[in-house]
């Protein structure tokens, strides 16, 4: 089914070329190319003007179509994430959407809603449309690459920490975060510190788990209880009352997501205990919300920016046939009061 | 500046065509068409896994570049929204990816970060990209509709409350909505009810800042103090702060989004006041994120994906030629913990 514009007129009227906008504008053509295309050469902004006028007034439209044939581009980035209303994912898109726009391209925006096989159609559709490249911040601890391969298309992998032989991926250190995280906690005098984690498929550990357990065994610390939940608010609000109600209550907890976090802290404000004063709660991703919780959360804040633009910058890269490259990011503890500094 | 694909070798090869799959997999090529595009035949599950087989094993990849020229479509759908990681906006865009894909649609997401300007540049990019058509979610609530009318390609107006002569526009009863909102702090007995709008460029008045006027003068009551900020969790902390200084300080607040009320949430619990019990507190928008904060937010929901369906539908109504149309939803008040119920 295909929608066919409005501007479809019953006599067909010859198209405007970029010739026709030159000449009114009284400028080169590939003046107007550089302000069709803003760039690759800057270009007055009077002479800009005159050419938007001439744009406007000729009714000229780039047939980005045409180009992509010509050019065998289509200039538009396929980026796939689980959940764009999770607000680390919406800041993710965000930046990515910014750092391809800084190269030309434009954004096609996926949600795989948390389920491999929307994740894998979404791969093919994006391949179909014959995209410049993907990015992919998969639902997977450890994607079928197969999808990425048989696509034939530049690709990397965000918001991964594993190395992926063969492709390009850009993440953070998780275990050193959750390090950070953890010792932090340690340093306020907590002894008995728990683990939220957000469930996910993979046969090995995730980076956070090993980042709590290193940080306690390196302490001389026993092991907290540990709960699982969904990587969502809910998860996380179902997760902290299993806390609650574990035989020896934690005075202090890590949550592998700010989500978890924010879910976790609701379940302890309906039982009537504060934070920090009853349970320290730090957490992981340092999204926005997270400074706007109550209390708000320490947390460990992952470059998102630095990675999307990285991530794009690797799609060029895969492009232009460079190796590809493992590119893992440090963190930063953002110390707010949900940990018990003032 | 183009990418090109890794695909490319140094002898060029024929390209795969789709009578080479339906040769190879045995079937007529309607049927490897149908199984490309996802319909609009079904294909006996069988049969369709050999033309896969066959599609992988050539190679084929079915040129989108070359369909939208031949179709005078691109199957895409582009989307402005002001700002992808409000968890308002985020939802919607979630919402209306999904109503495009329901139609074959894909889905070019463009922030233009509260800025007029970049909203422009975002619809002129989406116009020479033909996109089949544009969701504009403006940052302006008059926005210059000169744009999409020269970009002449089917838009509509989303979130977007006032009629626009020969445009689509999908939103919901601001004023309505608002009105139940005070109503029901009125409900709770409060007489001293502040509004904390946030600012927006505009010459008329914002339906929600009329909502609050009609509602206090239907019951008799006087105005209560006004605070303007960004639509943002910054912006509504510091109207919170305001608000909390204000000579006679309001017993109930209705903020006019989410994001705004976290923000007023923070700037409460800061001055050691509690909500409800200091200040109650009502919002517009009904986010995720408001059923996580503390207290849980009493909100009035918009109902996003009815929304997103609709604009997804005119847009394709604007296609066939059909008359603009306005259409207006209603909202529902989710009544959580911080107006004051138990």
């Amino acid at each position: 089914m295909y929608l066919m514009t409005t501007s479809a007129v019953p006599t067909p009227r010859t198209p405007v070329t970029r010739k026709d906008v030159a000449r009114y504008a009284g400028v080169s053509t590939a003046v107007v190319s550089y302000v069709v295309n803003e760039g690759p050469k800057r270009v007055a902004p009077a002479t800009a003007a005159k050419v938007q006028d001439a744009i406007r007034i000729l009714g000229y439209r780039p047939n980005a179509a045409a180009r992509a044939l010509k050019l065998g581009s289509s200039e538009t980035i396929g980026l796939v994430i689980p959940d764009n209303s999770n607000p680390f994912f919406s800041l993710l898109a965000h930046a990515v959407e910014d750092a391809a726009a800084e190269l030309g391209y434009a954004l096609l925006l996926t949600n795989s809603d948390g389920n491999p096989a929307k994740e894998r159609r979404n791969i093919r559709n994006l391949a179909a449309r014959q995209v410049d490249g993907v990015v992919l911040a998969s639902v997977l601890f450890e994607p079928d690459l197969a999808d990425l391969e048989s696509a034939e298309i530049p690709s990397v992998l965000l918001n991964h920490t594993g190395e992926a032989p063969g492709f390009n991926s850009v993440g953070v250190d998780l275990a050193a975060g959750a390090r950070i995280a953890v010792d932090h906690l340690i340093s306020h005098g907590h002894t008995n510190i728990a683990l939220a984690m957000g469930s996910n498929v993979s046969n090995s550990l995730d980076g956070r788990e090993q980042g709590w357990l290193q940080a306690l065994a390196a302490a001389g610390l026993p092991e907290g209880p540990i709960v699982r939940g969904d990587f969502t608010r809910p998860g996380g609000y179902a997760a902290g009352k299993r806390l609650l109600a574990a035989a020896s209550r934690p005075t202090a907890a890590f949550a592998s997501s700010d989500m978890h976090a924010v879910g976790i802290l609701r379940a302890i404000h309906e039982a009537g205990l504060s934070v920090p004063g009853d349970i320290a709660v730090t957490s992981f991703d340092g999204s926005v919300e997270a400074e706007f919780s109550w209390p708000a959360l320490t947390t460990v804040e992952q470059p998102v920016r630095a990675m999307a633009e990285a991530a794009v910058v690797a799609l060029v890269g895969a492009a232009r046939g460079q190796e590809p490259q493992h590119r893992i990011f440090p963190t930063e503890l953002r110390i707010r009061q949900s940990c018990g500094c003032p």
